[in-house]
């Protein structure tokens, strides 16, 4: 197997790290908008760095993306960019005839007269509409394969095969207790990234409904998070395993709630009450005369980059996936999760928590994929594969799952 | 009398369309380092406008202002310019010969070690220094002759001299019931001055302890405003009555509350947790590049200007003086208030109720002047000064105060 990976940020730079440990492959390029990231994360990778080598690509250029896949003879392509170059990167491992592997599907479009009722363009659409495609051409894109979601959809797909016979609700629940010292504010996953989520209207499934939306922050309820985290204010967000889970598994109903805490709902607010949450430019004084500028741009100028927090951080990440239904006639409620604890992956892999949780799991799936464990064609998620394989290499990376029955 | 009105902003712009309907200066020049702002203040005026001349003028350099007041042959300096400018403007009047008022006193500066236990440099202190130099000229500084430092103390002095024997605490409580059609968040006031008052330490005043200062936002009450304003929850901010009352007035306590509300407090917290408060550039992308901008200017442009949100306001303003004490040997407690119907102000003046609410004061106050009924030499607080006149001349203006015993 020869990997394209493609964005060396803090999910790509942590992906080379766990991935350099495994001989499952023979090669990942690491490829990135700024050579010297790529570069940097080739380099300190030090003697286990032989199998990586570092490129510059424009994601969004197709041409290019195409070319690197040739060049380097890729047989896979690994999305680690942000979601506004699914499409170009999606597109070109089909054009090539490579598989494909992203942690964040296609953007959504709110509907534009009922946009906190009914949905619009949904997450990953652009993407399953070309399904048929990647079948005929025999080549898989495993969507949604980070780790919320993918772990999380492993999950869905475990209970619904081991755990129940019949499922009332399967709810993906994330919560922390990540601190940073020095800071009174400080966000441990892009402030961009979070905005966008979190203020697009979420998505929720109901078998008889089929998906529909809500308005931001809806339906907030207190999850009790495993491993000393405690308890933290959960509310809906628009996220992938809302419209994966009900295309493969039967559950009477599906949601996603982030447990992002009053304070940081509150900031949230307060930032699109002010119109701080924006794309579109503002014109503003700067040292360069008057310019037009991003109130989002300036709001993460604002803030220190969560990448480089990991040494000033401290606490644990869950992740995991909630499940109500019924078992041999009875009622039944099983969390099943992964915690990381920021300690643990600063000293065994110098990455921060958030990120390094959501880099292992494309590398198991890349693993199984390469012994023939996992398999396929078409556009699938991940709770169309067999579970157990999966998350039996979770404990063989030396980051086990857990399951509580509440 | 002949006077120069720096700044033709919405106060000074309010000044003139007031002033134009008194007959007792000869001549009032409009300065604004905007010639054409200053220009649209004075042809609004129409006919009224006979008196009025538009210049242009920067309020920080001292000899362009000296050579302004010596062209227009001025003896009183009006300041309607934001606080950064007092010195240069207060100081040029005196070296000219002129009087001087303003609305807002020199700025202040926390205590480097214990900023929310002990003062550093106090509102005003910068001008109370000079107070010496302006006896000796036999010229007089009117310092904080807005509504709010302004009419307020002017309440103070008025319930000192005939309401109470003995005073326990004298505190200025302003709200509203302000709401803009079309925004969800408007402030009806200057967002980058209302950061700069209300995230100060706020000062407070004690007979036995003298000045002092709390943290932002503390001591949270909920007064009730008269006229249909209702309830409305008062935090204490930096204000400069707290630094003139006791200059004057005997009161075991001074304070200033300001009817922020729950949310317009949470929106200041949020931007101060951010760092969105910041004058300080960060770096941030725009259309001529990697631009340095001001994140309080940002927060700024994101927002409408509130100078021109008259037409969709709707609601009350109230200013006043909250005074608790006795009298013949019983408790007496009573708050002394002035409202402006933003319906009202728009419809007889074109001017919001805010911005026409500040700008009554020092018209009034420099009548009294021209005719003699006021005067002095130093530099003077409000309160310093007969308030009965005033009071009568504010209703006589037809925009009368009210007293409620409570």
């Amino acid at each position: 197997m020869r990997v394209l990976l493609v964005g060396a940020g803090g999910v790509g730079t942590a992906i080379t790290r766990i991935a350099a440990r495994r001989p499952f492959f023979e090669h990942m390029t690491v490829a990135d908008y700024d050579l010297g990231r790529a570069e940097s994360a080739v380099a300190a990778l030090g003697e286990r760095g032989d199998r990586f080598s570092a490129v510059r690509l424009d994601a969004s250029d197709r041409a290019a993306v195409l070319e690197t896949l040739g060049r380097h003879r890729c047989d896979v392509l690994l999305n680690a960019t942000d979601p506004r170059f699914v499409l170009p990167l999606f597109e070109s491992a089909l054009a090539h005839g490579a598989h494909y592997l992203d942690m964040a599907m296609s953007l959504s479009r709110p509907h534009p007269s009922r946009p906190y009722e009914e949905c619009g363009v949904k997450l990953g659409d652009a993407q399953f509409e070309q399904a048929a495609d990647w079948e005929a051409a025999g080549r898989l894109a495993l969507v949604g394969m980070g780790v919320e979601p993918g772990l999380s959809d492993v999950f869905a797909r475990y209970a619904s095969d081991e755990l129940f016979d019949e499922i009332e609700e399967i709810g993906i629940r994330d919560g922390a207790n990540l601190t940073v010292d020095g800071y009174d504010f400080a966000p441990s996953f892009s402030i961009w990234t979070t905005i966008e989520e979190c203020l697009n209207p979420p998505v929720v499934y109901e078998q008889e409904r089929g998906w529909y939306t809500t308005a931001p922050f809806s339906e907030p309820e207190v999850f009790d998070f495993p491993d000393g985290i405690g308890p933290v204010e959960c509310v809906n967000v628009e996220h992938e395993e809302v419209l994966l889970v009900p295309r493969w598994l039967k559950a009477r109903k599906v949601t996603f709630k982030y447990g992002l805490g009053d304070e940081f709902i509150g900031v949230l607010r307060t930032l699109h009450l002010l119109g701080l949450d924006r794309t579109e430019p503002v014109s503003v004084r700067s040292d360069l005369g008057q310019a037009a500028v991003s109130p989002r741009d300036v709001v993460a100028a604002c803030l220190p980059d969560p990448a480089g927090l990991g040494e000033r951080m401290h606490g644990k990440t869950c992740a995991g996936t909630w499940v109500k239904g019924v078992k041999d006639g009875r009622p039944r409620e099983v969390y099943l999760y992964h915690v990381v604890d920021n300690q643990w992956s600063m000293r065994e892999y110098g990455s921060q928590a958030v990120v390094w949780q959501t880099a292992i799991n494309p590398v198991a799936a890349l693993e199984l994929l390469a012994g023939g464990v996992w398999g396929g064609s078409g556009v699938l998620g991940p709770e169309a594969l067999p579970p157990r394989p999966f998350l039996d290499l979770l404990t063989e990376y030396g980051s086990p799952w857990g399951m509580r029955e509440q």
